[in-house]
């Protein structure tokens, strides 16, 4: 595909400075475009070296200028770049339609432009919106509500029941609404509570690959709009997790714990049940978090700290023999004043 | 579903004190039932406030009394709820049968009530029991015996020859029987160890979402009666897990490590391989067991250390900073009194 | 199946010391090998009871002697009894052919002795070499290409484009290809960074059960060949995995890292973004690797730091209420002093 680099700011609502006629024929990031590619720059470090690129053209911050090279200035140039990138990547997608292998329960309502894979499985009364995809081996439950521009890919799961939003991605052997792990204790035995309620996902929520998110015991475990999670993020029954929160992979959230809005949950993280975390957290790769978290806060450790203090009690941690030593030789000097001997 | 308070107290064999015609159609949990719903109140704290429920009964402990609201005393409210909750709500369910696109191998044999989905590939020389159900994208290989009432939830799968007991639940993309990890040094290289051995189940095991089972390489991997177990908890091959034992999600087991009965095994929690944890032990969340435990042990941390231990340390650990600073006042002190300006 | 001890001795190279027309019928562990059978020892620990055995046969290493039993003497017993364990265990293996109930893609290239399991799903222009094995459930996305003797078990998928080698193991429930976790920042929103690039298995390399590989941004996320993870085991984009590196259960590598050849990464352990680990490092369990690590290195602990370091320090941490009190005590003395009550 060819582009002039005139209709490429034009599709991104940018300033053109240099060959409007420039042809563009793919986006590749900094280190790897070549002269016919289009990259960007989005902070100092690259553009303070935007004459190392070989690139035709660069997007660049408004602010930003040079005559080195054809350059774009954009308000966020990692946004207007993804949207290049689209211009000129024709995503993968299944051909719409029902294949003939897929199953379909009963009362299936859908829009239009739905793909279902060979070896999908939709249960009974199942509604899904305009533009929905699914990939093969995947298993949609009875009664699931499902809105536009939705996809599934390969061997996930919404089981029944559960309701996604609109633009929701699961990716591949994500798991939506299994069990909550839930039991009565019966003297030695433990005996399982039915998992009645259900998981909604709201609008723009993107599931990264071989999650689990357990239904509720009644009620809804709740993924709010803007939602990103990584890999393998578990998240229990009865769960809140609050609009645009990230969660990096492996991490996970105990039962009933409501996470507020904005927080970023590092790698294998995790909260314990039934607490709060409030809007803009930032909790630190492997923390454990066993206490209440206020707004705003940024915490790090097992039991979880103050980030800034944890960085501190880290660096004092590693010298522990030699305070232990230290505390010794104290004792000792202690020892020779005591008796004298100094 | 319409039942009168009477009729509830007769299934749960509880004692009624108030309206025996009263009439309830629906169960809920303590902060959402309203008038026509039960819920129960299992310990002092919801007793406390039992007043606060809008509930229009609440099943009880034998030893409570009230005379403010319809009660039903009861040996263990929270197991007696659960028969209640399973009154009310009828369970999603396959339709019995082998659905036609389904694929069954040779010399299947079944009891009753089998249902097998869509999707679902049943091996060749599988024995199955009565009320047997096969979820979309089910695998079970060749070989594979498993008695009676056991569900496996979509796109899990049981491999070649393992062994599952009655009443066993896999849920959702969990696997029983992969490969254990297992190879042998040459050089740099390393030479894949068959792995001979199965993965047992015993009767009334749960096993979470997306969880992985590997089989012995030779033997057994042993998961025993009653155990259950959380999502994405890993167990290495020739485990063995007691009766009653839970697992809670993210935890792991390494290689040919046995664990007693009616542990508690919390999220994140790991045992090193070859390890003997022992009967009644709890292993705290994130603890990391590289020494054996022996019965009735609570360990916490990694190493791990008795847990009213690891209380402490956690304390003084995040005062670490505060200590050091300290041990520098004393050493300057020291210093000081050392050179007679004291 | 029957074989002499001498025609087991000509199959593993082996030099035989006792009875060439012994009848060995299966291989065994150690403790489990009984009169018919074969087992190895392949350290002092089993040489030293070598007369404990049961076993009809023991493979030892060259150097090693005795006339009690039955041996043959070999350069590596462990690699030497995984050939006898192949000559006597038939592998399970799927019916060569296309299952009816597979579905395959237009223009499918594949060599001899293909089997695709039904419920298997082939995309478009996918390219495979000789005995190839997709188990149910299994997804090929459009153009991948695959090498010779490749199985991949139930239930996992290779998305599009990407790329296996020869003698390539794809456990059950893992996914290659999948997304990348890349957004960009726009306000309090984060926009999908579309993900564009591949992962690249080499030849014999082994992916555990419910793992993760994502694919690169741009370019390849790449896993040498050699290479071995347990399950659960997370690799984020553009991550570069060299040759003969082995990856324990959960463990995980955030995007971009670069992990050099025969690395020894533990259960639970990770490494942080954009950091490169030399070659022949080991990473403890649980450790958190937040800086580059040189070849040969041996680390521990979450920051990580040398392992010798960490054992010590963990010594010390659990110990550290006791240090606090006698810091306590010091102070106590010292300020006796101070007052001129010494």
């Amino acid at each position: 595909m060819k582009k002039t680099l005139a209709e490429i700011a034009k599709a991104i609502d940018g300033a053109l400075k240099g060959d409007p006629g420039k042809i563009i024929q793919y986006a590749a990031s900094f280190e790897e475009a070549g002269p016919e590619g289009i990259t960007f720059a989005g902070n100092k470090k690259y553009l303070k070296q935007i004459d190392a690129t070989k690139a035709g053209a660069v997007i660049v911050p408004r602010e930003f200028d040079t005559d080195s090279i054809n350059i774009v200035k954009t308000d966020n140039p990692q946004v207007a770049f993804i949207t290049v990138l689209e211009l000129f990547n024709k995503p993968y997608s299944l051909k719409p339609g029902i294949d003939p292998g897929a199953s379909i329960g009963d009362n299936f309502t859908h829009g239009s432009g739905l793909a279902v894979a060979p070896c999908a499985v939709v249960g009974n009364n199942v509604t899904v919106g305009d533009r929905v995809t699914f990939y093969p081996g995947v298993c949609i439950g009875d009664d699931v509500v499902i809105g536009d521009d939705v996809t599934i890919y390969p061997n996930a799961a919404v089981l029944e029941r559960c309701r996604l939003g609109n633009r929701v991605i699961i990716h591949p052997g994500s798991i939506i609404g299994s069990d909550g792990y839930g039991f009565a204790v019966d003297g030695d035995q433990y005996i399982k509570i039915p998992q009645l309620g259900i998981v909604q996902i709201d609008d723009d929520v993107e599931i990264g690959t071989n999650c689990t998110i357990d239904r509720a015991t009644f009620g809804r475990t709740w993924i709010q709009s803007g939602v990103k999670t990584d890999n393998m993020v578990h998240i229990a029954h009865n769960v809140v997790v609050g609009e645009n929160t990230v969660m990096v992979a492996q991490s996970g959230l105990s039962g009933s714990v409501h996470v507020g809005k904005r927080c970023r949950i590092a790698g294998k993280a995790a909260v314990a049940g039934h607490l709060t975390v409030g809007d803009d957290v930032t909790i630190g790769s492997r923390a454990g978090v066993i206490k209440n978290v206020a707004n705003g806060q940024i915490v790090s450790g097992f039991p979880e700290m103050p980030h800034t203090q944890w960085l501190k009690m880290s660096l004092v941690k590693r010298k522990l023999p030699e305070l232990k030593k230290k505390i010794a030789e104290l004792e000792e000097r202690l020892d020779r004043i005591e008796k004298g001997k100094v």
